[in-house]
């Protein structure tokens, strides 16, 4: 993965795409010794980035009759399910139990056959492989295939046509493909932190362990973020190009996403506010005076769950 | 009042505001057949525009001991509040009984003494003014005051730096302290487009007979819209340059503020998603092809209302 094929993507997937905004705000936001620009990726179609690598994947390859086939905690299958009708092709989607009814329901909503089944995204993943054998339709991977992380990579080509000068990007990672996309467009020319919730430490134990490997899936952000296991692509990435990997709590999470409403009438799903989370936390600390990108990366959630 | 007001203003408040990002749409977004350009005021401190034009009415004049005092039906009263405590000066805001529970408490966690009573707006304001005779405090009005209204101009400055080439603005209307900041910058050169509730028509009752007079101030957005009476200066300022004045339902309010929400994850007040109304009831339409620009100026809302 380098620059030259999320340059690719962004040809592929930007005339499809929004150019979601970004906002800065001044040292002293959120109790933050650091300038911070806020990416609202959750303002993308389909309420989450996922959109980006969806459609690299789709555009990058034939469709078959059968149309394209995933397995997700919802957004990405809300992502494939919103480009599948864009591009006039059949979508399938398996979602694990554990995804939240909005989700599944907007699924259904941009009109993709849509099974429930398993605990959680590894189990709907199994069940998603098994169906794709039959039908032949094309597998749009939710982070662990090279065009879904170079779509996820065009994030990083847009943010830093938006916000010159970025010191660091702080990013949420869950399989790992927004952080691979993103970490491979920087190639360590931005410092790139990845943050993980403590009950979904999947790149944090693969870096422990010095290879992938599975974790518990669990907490707040687990419809977002709940992978089992980083994807290969992202922890090869994440080795050359990831400086920092952290780990934040529920309780920090939600904090976050309070205080993303409360001060800047930001709605973000838990996930979308685990980024966050790590610098009011304190779980990572920018140098003083540095100018940090976070990106707030879905918000597929129950606004009244903001109240 | 002229650009050159509005200027100066920007000089004033400028640096202590956020530049609030844009988002552009496709043609088709929202049903509309033209590009539109979302200004994200909602996510300006305070949750509104209101504190372009409160600091530029504190900062332009001398601030006496006794602070500063306002009336508001809730937006501008959490402006003011905002403004005087990072001022360091004390202020007091009366509130009418129709202000949302979420806006009250709001202007008291800013620290502004707070007084809830009347059912209007303009019933708070006789009081206020009661008040202020009492204890010299600078009066910041809401709409109806030189400065004021260039502060709230300044968003129309840095819209137009942020999106070249608009052909319309469309604009909520309530007193018109907005409408006529954003009509004086743009002095025509851009067709400023007011949009007001059915149940608040202050500048289209206006301009049917002549000149300022009450009306009637309900609906679901009179929390901030529901001004008695368009403010002079508007008037007068809507009377060269406001180009069209539409009239939308509740009924389209509430259409738009959903809209916004499960399109582009944008929480807006009803008063913040009127101007989007219009268009999307077709209360004004645009030009083939043109280049709208959309103020979305609020969300002070209980995000359970959006789910």
């Amino acid at each position: 993965m380098n620059p030259g094929e999320i340059r690719h993507a962004m040809a592929r997937v930007g005339p499809r795409l929004r150019r979601t905004p970004v906002i800065e705000l001044p040292r002293g936001a959120f109790g933050i010794d650091a300038t911070l620009v806020l990416k609202l990726e959750c303002m993308q179609h389909t309420g989450s980035f996922k959109p980006r690598g969806a459609l690299n994947r789709m555009l990058a390859n034939p469709l078959p009759a059968a149309g394209v086939i995933a397995a997700s905690g919802g957004n990405h299958g809300a992502a494939v399910a919103w480009a599948a009708r864009a591009l006039g092709v059949d979508a399938e989607v398996f979602v694990p139990a554990s995804s939240s009814a909005a989700k599944i329901e907007r699924i259904r909503a941009y009109g993709a056959r849509t099974h429930v089944g398993g605990a959680a995204y590894a189990d709907a993943f199994d069940a998603m492989q098994k169906r794709a054998l039959e039908t032949g339709a094309l597998v749009v991977h939710a982070y662990d295939q090279p065009e879904t992380v170079a779509g996820q990579g065009t994030l990083a080509l847009e943010f830093e046509a938006q916000a010159f000068g970025l010191d660091s990007v702080v990013i949420a990672c869950g399989g790992g493909g927004l952080l691979g996309g993103v970490a491979a467009w920087f190639e360590s020319r931005v410092r790139v932190v990845a943050v993980e919730p403590r009950d979904c430490p999947t790149l944090f134990q693969a870096r422990a362990t010095g290879a992938p490997t599975d974790v518990s899936a669990g907490g707040i952000a687990a419809d977002s973020l709940g992978a089992r296991r980083i994807g290969t692509l992202a922890f090869t990435i994440a080795a050359r190009h990831v400086a920092d990997c952290v780990l934040v709590d529920d309780a920090a999470i939600r904090t976050a996403q309070r205080a993303l409403w409360e001060e800047c009438r930001v709605a973000a799903e838990p996930g979308g506010a685990t980024a966050l989370a790590a610098l009011m936390a304190g779980a990572w600390r920018p140098g003083a005076g540095e100018r940090v990108g976070v990106l707030v990366c879905g918000a597929n959630l129950d606004p009244a769950s903001l109240a």
